[in-house]
């Protein structure tokens, strides 16, 4: 039962465990697969459920303690992005390490902390995330990626508010709510708000309209990641934490 | 705060997320991350720990149920392989999913079934996993690649029997045992354990010398995932079950 | 002016430089690039010119012979593919190693050769091909790979001899000619050209019909390359030359 | 006959093709093969040879005018690099055709322009070269790389010219040439120039110490190619040239 003749299979390996390219900025997103369907096995309240996106940052904040070149997670529904320095030399920069040491860390998390948000909702069955690696070759890049994340939470905060609204105040079918909004933009959908359900979208939670995002926070007794509620889009946030970017700039 | 004009960073997705190559059987292997402290840090009992395996097998058990394009998987200590069919078009062979999936549900659910196989014994923080996927072109590289995580099992166990029961029973340091065990061939180490410990080794359980097999049982009733404890380097293994390499054959 | 600072750069070679999948054929196809217009410039012979077929089968011995783990090349029409034997280590498998070479040699080749089978037509500019490698994990995949490139030859042939017909003996223009076929299957294009201009496709010389296939000749007088035109879709061709194959199978 | 039971194959080829990372500089690099013995057996002046350096800078012209959006190119020896423009959408950012065409019209040129500049010297056989392709994530990545390869003709150059010297003019052999240079840095080999070969090595040709570095050239009549010998390691050569890099800022 010699291990030797069998060695030569190890070699394989190397076709597919390819290196990222450097000086680029890292990003491992993971996605909830099926989530529609574990919502509704769990009761997640609608439009958003607090639970949840604390569950989600709990977990992120997790990701980001065992991962320290993280400098920057964005958060929205069940997805979270994290961003790795672009001078992160992490497991000689070996695509699959990264990948599936956040995915891993992150599932597992999930399960691990799930009573402290959920309480007496049981946990039916284990959940399962998909992951993927992207590089971004300049920090515009970079910046345009979570823009474009957190461009999304609003258009899809202000639908599914719109929508439930619709359906748990006005009574309509799902059906009904989507016809309704097919024909909407941005603008109708504040005043429909607004007019009919008394609502002012933008006084509603920034965790719900922002997402999430974690930062590392470093004082005189350490370093600890804080969670946000911000714009990231503009250059507001970036120009106030000039720390997120130094030794980053192209 | 339009979407559009940030969406140009979805095609840099492409560059990373390649396809597997067709008609190559494709191996996912889950391997714990620091499971030397995971499992100091548990009590996990020595050289083997039932618990800690009926673990893995049971995690491995929800992968391939949710997969059934995976035909055989093999366990041993900390790590997994899942050796998906090789004419499998799920996801259209994206990388990234094979690997995700399988990596996220297997760490998901080593948390969700703890208390089952665990107890009392509480499990102190979420688990991490690495995982790869590897392309195995021909029917005998995919043998050959069992066969290899199927030796390496035989030499760990073996070597682990000795180093504990001189730990265990006869009071050496680690140290000290690793100096005794250094210069020992298998012979050698069978023959401590036989006139030092009256252990004949292969009369240890299969479990522990052979690893886990899981495979698919059809009845009438349905398929179903049934765990084995045998040889898989022979053929006797893979000529007794026909039905494993039906349509596979190269 | 000193190098070092600058030599960080060449890490960035690693990401795109992948390695080939041991055990899987390698195939690397150069393809003419503005061929048509190359052609029309060199005064081509229609619908085959024997002097542009010998010039395309010089510069692929030409690479053959620079590189012996080529078993057998395949050539028809402005193409040419190389098959490497599956266990080949050349240049550790590196991708780009066999893709720039062969392409670079053929390209080469081409224009070193030209006036041995042009004559006084001068080559008026340098011709460009385009070049790919691909992987084949199985003995069929790949005897399929090459079966697709000999029956696009057929395919491509009769549509050709029978354009090229219409137009040099009947007059018809080319779009006439193109309208003509657009409605025959391949029985009606033998049918009219037996019929209408006297030919019995199946008696046209088996260069232009089967295009061209290089393999090694091993006599005692050393190795030598030699061109064939025969049916390489059935197994008769594999049959009679067991050497072509020998520890190549799956 | 049937083509279509064998067209499968052509997804293999999806594996192999990855697409360049967006908005990285696209460097390709050809390089001589055993370009030492191809030297020999033309007879190459030596340390430098024009003939050989204006076939190498006529070859790259080509390859410029064939695809304007490489922006510089710069060459040295028997190597020579191209750089495209960092948003080039050319053939989808597939590496394949970036690697083959540049390569493949490097070589055919290389013999097509032979005449030109070695007259009588006949060519003895076709030349191959080998190539890669690399992406550079930022302007200053882009630049150390120029950098690099020039501060490289600097070294190599100083270091031939010492050699050339002492074999051509001291009658050394080259065994000795070498001892005598080993332990020379570069300060010393200027000395030795200057003291024992009455040679300023800052008067000899630009060409030589700082290789070549091609341009475009954009004037009323239109746009063409123009061949420097400049430093481009400092700003000065892109600062006098702002529209090198218009519109590629990070």
């Amino acid at each position: 039962m010699s291990k030797s003749r069998f060695e030569y299979v190890k070699q394989f390996e190397q076709q597919t465990d390819t290196l990222l390219l450097p000086n680029c900025f890292l990003v491992v997103r993971v996605d909830g697969r099926a989530f529609h369907r574990f919502a509704a096995a769990h009761k997640y309240r609608r439009p958003n459920d607090e639970r949840g996106i604390g569950l989600m940052n709990r977990c992120a904040e997790r990701v980001m303690r065992e991962f320290p070149d993280i400098f920057v997670a964005y958060g929205e529904s069940d997805e979270y992005s994290f961003v790795f320095r672009r001078n992160t030399t992490l497991y000689s920069r070996r695509q699959f390490k990264y990948l599936s040491y956040v995915v891993s860390l992150f599932s597992s998390s999930f399960v691990y902390h799930w009573k402290e948000f959920f309480g007496d909702e049981e946990l039916q069955y284990a959940p399962c995330f998909d992951a993927r690696v992207v590089c971004y070759p300049t920090l515009r890049n970079m910046r345009d990626y979570l823009s474009w994340r957190q461009a999304d939470t609003h258009i899809n905060n202000l639908y599914n508010t719109c929508f439930w609204a619709l359906v748990q105040q006005d009574n309509k079918t799902p059906t009904e709510a989507e016809q309704i909004l097919r024909v909407t933009d941005s603008g109708a959908k504040n005043e429909m708000l607004f007019t009919q359900f008394k609502t002012n979208y933008n006084e509603l939670p920034a965790v719900y309209r922002k997402g999430s995002v974690l930062v590392w926070e470093r004082t005189e007794e350490g370093a600890s990641v804080v969670t946000l509620h911000e714009d990231i889009i503009g250059n507001g946030f970036w120009d106030a934490r000039p720390e997120l970017l130094k030794g980053q700039q192209d």
